[in-house]
This record gives structure tokens, sequence and C-alpha cells, in this order.
């Protein structure tokens, strides 16, 4: 049976600060990214959203970002790889200890982090070491054909290729930049189908109409808000009646 | 033999920031108290500092601190128990990421979470729990006669009564507020006879002069200047010369 | 004509996290206290916050808070009264800078900060100082009756005294805290007589029965709920009605 | 009388961690450039930092940064023109506050946002716009020759053209990248004369061999070291003997 992973960022709260409607959408997804307080999070945040997700039966995943709670961690900073290696293993391992075995399913690096590494090998690399050394079993989730999948091959750490389903794609496999027209798949019938293809076909019409191989383990989805949930409970309707399995994915 | 371990606070510095003479004091320490990134250390820090303690032979522990890296995190701050729960479940985790086989010796709070779990129970357990949860192999280091003593013993923490080689004491154990005089030992053999008369006895004389059942499992040392390093060799030698072992406690 | 102010916390977003009804709110209100980056708001917040509190004919005041955004400012820190001087000092200056003529009408302390102040003269006495010596015009907004009332006195700083509709009062003036029964009004339309009441006639039942003197120029109101909002509207409409003048108070 | 102008960063202290011989620079310096919290410096080191320099008699400016601490702001970040903006508004403010008269002399962007300016019209625009709203008689020091110094132009903001003792130059007036070979001068002596030929000749020799025109108003020097203070004293010697005057800049 056909298998996809939907993945979702959760734990986005901060102190007072309400984020996301991480219990409507903890149901009808597979895997979390659970922020670990450098770009958003904080240690009771965590705690209680790995708890949300266990009872939710779904996968625990760390989330690590930028340290830039004001910018959300989505302004990108000239790290260095050294840099973004600690980073990563602080994040990973400071939500390890949420986990009631000590052990995470998966990390995905977040906003600006995720945006950089998949287009500079060096930095991709450094993440993925980070990752390694804490855990080797641990899959990451990075930009399907993109640098930070490159890096986990040669680490030698599991990988999930990540797709997009409300993003429109090059022909080279990157996405196409937010200030280009046409760069977000408003259409959700259409960014479903667009989903399926992919899952099924391993295929995608990339924007200037080429054909583009596609191989996903995982599609992002999003929780921040009540239009963001619904599209998660439409997409994995969908997903079921074409007889898709969504289920997380296995390192 | 007589066994005794040093404690020091090392891993203190921040992003440019340097603090700590840590590679001149490691020869000479058995336990390393690395900062967590809370009131010192970042994740650079940290890495490094893990290696220079192994390099040095020395046990690798938390320093888990409060979040006030402008205070230093000796600044009391009304934290909830479930608050010091996850923030010590946080950094113990950040710095088991950087520990080669991910396994920690010892746990020490810092600063004012030290002071304030030291006389509030309530406090003292959310902290050995936190560290409990993690690892619950890990030794709790806690103020002789303390709260932080009773609570690992009630959660079920391997534990190590701290003493202060400079500090005098009441008579119930507690330590004489620096407010007070003679608060601190400043004769440095003075401080050295009595830690030997600590280890090999069991007993100090309290600051009226009534004698006081202590029973060591380590000594706070410090590696914040030439004169505390100069004073760390001292004792060092001197507990040797008086036949005591100066080793990393077993938990 | 008997005159009153009401004033309300606002500006607390902080980045990409959103917290507050200020839109809703600043129709009814008279005096802005705008958080100024330390427990909440950050400098574009304070920007956009202070550009709509002068199109709504607001008076612009500072809010300043501990260093604590993760505790949104509410935990007790132990702070010098020098530092609390400088972070006052820092925050009214930062918010000055958003101000188009360069003046603030007003400071309120928030949070931990106002309520250590109210009971610690020293404290409070450092506030007042760190608004003077930036501006010795601005009014000190404090708990009426309070050690921040005494401090702007003896400092020579304009002050409002602070009352609150929704809060019961010991027999000497403080408020009962909130840990005891009865110190919260939860019936609205008691709570607005009790502002009445205080406004017209100088007096206030306290919790024990007994009638205490307060003569408040300023009462404080919340715009973090719809709720909330409502009855802002509610106290602001019943204070007309009562021939009561809402404006800011001058110093 | 030819004039020259000699700002140093000073106030780079943080709570515990002491950065800097800010005392021991302070006698040669003319223009204080004191940081205000977001890459270095906090409250109570504002304080001290601007104390210091009121008794040196050296002219008091901001040093606004980037919001990375343990980047030391040294680390380019993508941020708006607006965020820009506000920040420096923010920084400036604080700043103010702590100035007796409430005036500053000068501000001059610190590393990553100083080179990211020099060489981006929109963001140098966003900078000096938001010295302007806080106070249009405040000084910029900009790079010279570049868009900080067009910024402050446009916007009608008074300027200084910044010049490097020890930094090579392009032809188009730019720094040599420091990756490159030869972009430091590491002769001292050639350093002094490279200065003096600046201030008296308006020309130096750029990398390429070609002479370039710059006309400098002030230069930057460094307190980080005993060999920068050294530095800084034969400079202000070799002036003072060439019959150059070091004296702040006016606006």
């Amino acid at each position: 049976m056909v298998k996809i992973d939907l993945n979702c960022d959760l734990g986005e709260s901060f102190g007072r600060y309400k984020l996301g409607l991480d219990e409507e959408v903890l149901p009808y997804i597979t895997s979390a990214n659970i922020a670990c307080g450098f770009h958003a999070g904080d240690p009771q945040v965590m705690s209680q959203t790995v708890n949300l997700a266990i009872q939710n039966h779904v996968a625990i995943g760390a989330h690590p970002g930028l340290r830039d709670l004001e910018g959300f961690g989505r302004r990108r900073m000239q790290i260095t790889p050294a840099a973004a290696k600690a980073d990563v293993q602080y994040q990973v391992g400071a939500l390890q200890a949420f986990s009631p075995d000590g052990h995470l399913h998966h990390v995905k690096p977040h906003g600006a982090l995720y945006n950089m590494a998949a287009g500079n090998y060096e930095l991709a690399k450094a993440i993925c070491e980070g990752i390694y050394v804490v855990d080797p079993t641990i899959i990451l989730i990075g930009l399907a054909n993109s640098e930070l999948i490159r890096a986990a091959q040669t680490v030698g750490l599991p990988y999930a290729s990540e797709v997009f389903a409300d993003r429109a794609y090059e022909a080279d496999g990157s996405l196409v930049s937010r200030s280009q027209p046409n760069s977000v798949i408003t259409d959700e019938d259409v960014a479903v189908q667009r989903v399926i293809e992919m899952v099924t076909q391993h295929t995608i019409t990339a924007i200037d109409g080429s054909s583009l191989e596609i191989i996903p383990d995982t599609v992002c989805v999003h929780g921040d808000g009540i239009k963001a949930v619904a599209f998660v409970q439409k997409i994995h309707a969908a997903l079921n009646q074409a007889g898709i399995e969504v289920a997380a994915m296995n390192a």
C-alpha cells in the first residue's frame, strides 16, 4: 500500500504568547515538528506538546531554528557551519529530554535555517552532523532534491523528502520563490491533486510546464489557523480515499 | 581509602565574552559543572568545554540555571515548580547532546536556583524530578543537609553532599549568609584544614562554636581567577598529602 | 466637573506573537501603557502602538517591566535598586524615541516590578529616579497609597494614584492577594459602582467592612479579550452617565 | 588648523561579562560609540560608560547593532528596512536616556548592521530615518563613500565619513574584504602614515596602486586590548606631532 506522512510545526507558543491550533490539527497529522526554544517554544510548552503528540499517536520530532525569537527564525542569519551544528545538537538534545523514551523520530530544521540549508551543502552537512552525533537513527526531513537530502546521504543519516502541497516547483526541483507570480497554489483541490500525483506517480508539473521527478516521503501541512486545519482534514481524507495510507515514515 | 570529589563551574563563556580559566583549573578538579545556556554558556562553548573535560579525565555534569543571562543566574526569580522542572529537563537534555556517550555524571543547579532550592522543598523536588525523568542514574549535587538532598532521597535520585571550603556554617548546617560577619573564611590554610576535617572526621565547627555533623561527597572550588586556581592546586595537594584520594564520586 | 482617567496596557505583541485587542479598546481609554521590549513588545510594535494611540487621542506612556519575556514580567526577580533605575531609564528612553514630540505623558511599571515596588520603598524610589532623570515632568502611575506614590512625592515626580475596579482592598489600602477568597470582584455592576464611589466619594469599603479613604486619579482597565473590552465600554458609559469626565490626568 | 576625530566602540560589557579597556582608551579618543543592549551592553553598563565618557570630555554616541548578543552583532541578518529603522530608533532613544542633557553627539551602526548598510541604500536610508525622527541634529558616522553617507545626505542628517587606519581600500573606496590578502595593514607606522595622508592630503593609495580621494572626518580605533590601546596612544601622538588637532567633529 502506498504510504505518506503528514508533518506539521507544533509547540510554537512562548510564555504568555499562544500560537497554533495544536490540539485541533494533531488528529490529522502523523509527524510533529516541535519548536525547541530558539525561534519559538519554551520548556513547558515543549513538555506539553510532546504529551499532546503522544496522546494523538503522532511521531515526535525536533524543529530546531535560528536563535531569533523576534523574527520567528525566518530571517536569514550568516551563521558558521560550526554554530549551526552546535545549535542543532543543543536543540535536539533539549527536546529529547521531554521524550518518554529519550528518542526522537525525526528532525526538521525550521524557517530560514531550512531554506538556507536547502541550497548550502556545507550548512546542510553541519546540521546533519549535529543530529548524527546525538542519535544516528533520527530521520532528517529536508526539501526533496535539496542539499539537505544530499548531506543526509553523505553523513549516513536516514532522511525523508518533503514536498509542499501549496507551492509551485521550478524545473530543477527547487521551490518557486514566494516573490514570483504563481508561486503559491491557492486552489485547494489543485493542491490536493498535486500531492496525490506526487505520492502515486512520483512526478509533478513544474512551473515551466515540464514534468519533474519527485519522490515524497512527507507532506508539509500547517496548523496555524482554522483554514489551515480544515485543509489538513481535507487532504487527509482525500489521501485515504485515494487508497493512500497516512502514516509516519520509518527510518 | 578516604575519597573526595572537587567540583567546579566551567563553560561560562558566551559568544564573544570569555569567562573563567577552564583549561588551567581542569587538571586539579574531578567534576565539571558545565553551564547550559540559560545563565551562561552557548552551544559552541558547551561543545568545547565537554571536550576539554574529557581530555582532562574530568566527569561531565550539567549546571542548569535561571534564564537570566544579564544577572548570571544569581538573582532569585519566583518560578513555579513546573517551570523549574521543565527548565532543568531542557538544560540537562541540551548538555547530554554534547556528551560522547549521551550520559552525564551529575547535575548541580546554579546560583539562585541552587540557593532557592536548598531551602525550598517543593522547588528542590521539581528539580530532582526534572533530572530523574531524563536519566535516573545522574547524581544530584546539593548543599549538604539541605532540601535538595532530601528531595533527591524522596525522588530516588543518587546524590552528593556538597561542602564549601571558604564558607562558615550555622549550627543547623546551612551556610552563614554572606551579609553576616565572618561568613567567608579568608585564611586559605584554615579553609584547607576545615575541608580535611569534614572529609576525615565528618564534623565541622559551626559559627557558634558548636560541632556539626557533615558528610561531604564533593567540595566546591572555583576557576574564575588566577588566585582561585592557585587555591584549587593547594587544596588538591593538601588532600593528597593527607592521604585522601581526589576522585569523582560514584552514583 | 469630576474627572477620571482610564489606563490600559497596550503594545504587548512580540514578533509573530499577537496579544491584546489594542484597536478595539483604544476608543474607550485615555492613557496607554505601552510595553517597552523587556517583558513584551518589540521596536516595531512600539512604533505601531504609539501611532494607534495618537490616532485615538490617547495619552502615551511607557510600561517598563522586568527583563523576563518568558514570564511576561510577572515573576518577581531580586533586582537591585541600581538595576531597576537603569532598566526603567532605558525603557522610558526607548519609548520616547517613538513619541512624535519626544515626550511621554506617564510611566506605569509593569507586573512584578509594579507589585514589588508598591511594597518596597527603595525599589520604588529607584524607579522614580530613573524616570526623573529622563524627564521630571512625566507622571508616575502607582498603586494608590503605596510606596510608589510615596517615592514619587520624595523624588518630586508628578504622580497618579491608580485604583482597580475588580479588586478587593485591605483596610490598609493594599490589594487583597489573589490567593485570598473574594479578592476579585466578579460582578461587573458592583465593580462599576465601586469605581464611581471611589471617584465621587473618595472612599471604598475594604474587605473587612471598614471604610477606606482612596483618591483615584486613574482606573486600571484591560484589553486582552473580548469580555475585557466590553467591560471597558461599560465602565466608560457608566462614568459618563454619572456625570464624570473620562480624560487623561494632567501633571 | 586641520582636525580629525578618533572614535572607539565602548560599553561592550554585559552583566558579569567584562569586555574592553574603556577607562584606558578614553583619554586618547574624542568620540565614544556606546553599545545599546542589542549586540552588547546593558542598562547599567550604558549608564557607567556615559559617565566615564563625560569625565574624559569624550563625545557620547550610540552604537546600535543587530539583536544578536551571541554573535556580538557581527552576523549578517536579513532584516527589513522597517525593522532596522525601529531597532535603531529604539536603541538611540535608550542611550539618550542616560545622557545628562538628553542629547547624543553621534550614532555609528555596529558590525554587520554597519557593513550591510554600507552597501545597501534602502537599509542605510532606514537607519538614517530612524535617527532623524529621534533627533535630526545627531551626526551619523558611516564608511566614507558608502551608501550610509549617501543616505544621510538624502535624509538630511549630519554625517561624518569614517576611515580605517589598518584596512586596505579598493579603488572604488570600499574596504578590501578581510578574506583577501593584504586587506589588513599590520605595520603600525604605515597605518599611522596612511591616516595622516588621508587627513592632510585627502587621498589614499588603493590596493591596486591607484590614488583614491577620501575626506575623513573620523578614524576608527579600538580599545579591546592592551596592544589596541597602545596604538591609539601612538596615533594620537603622531597626529598631534603632525600639527593635526584631535577633536570631536561638529554637526
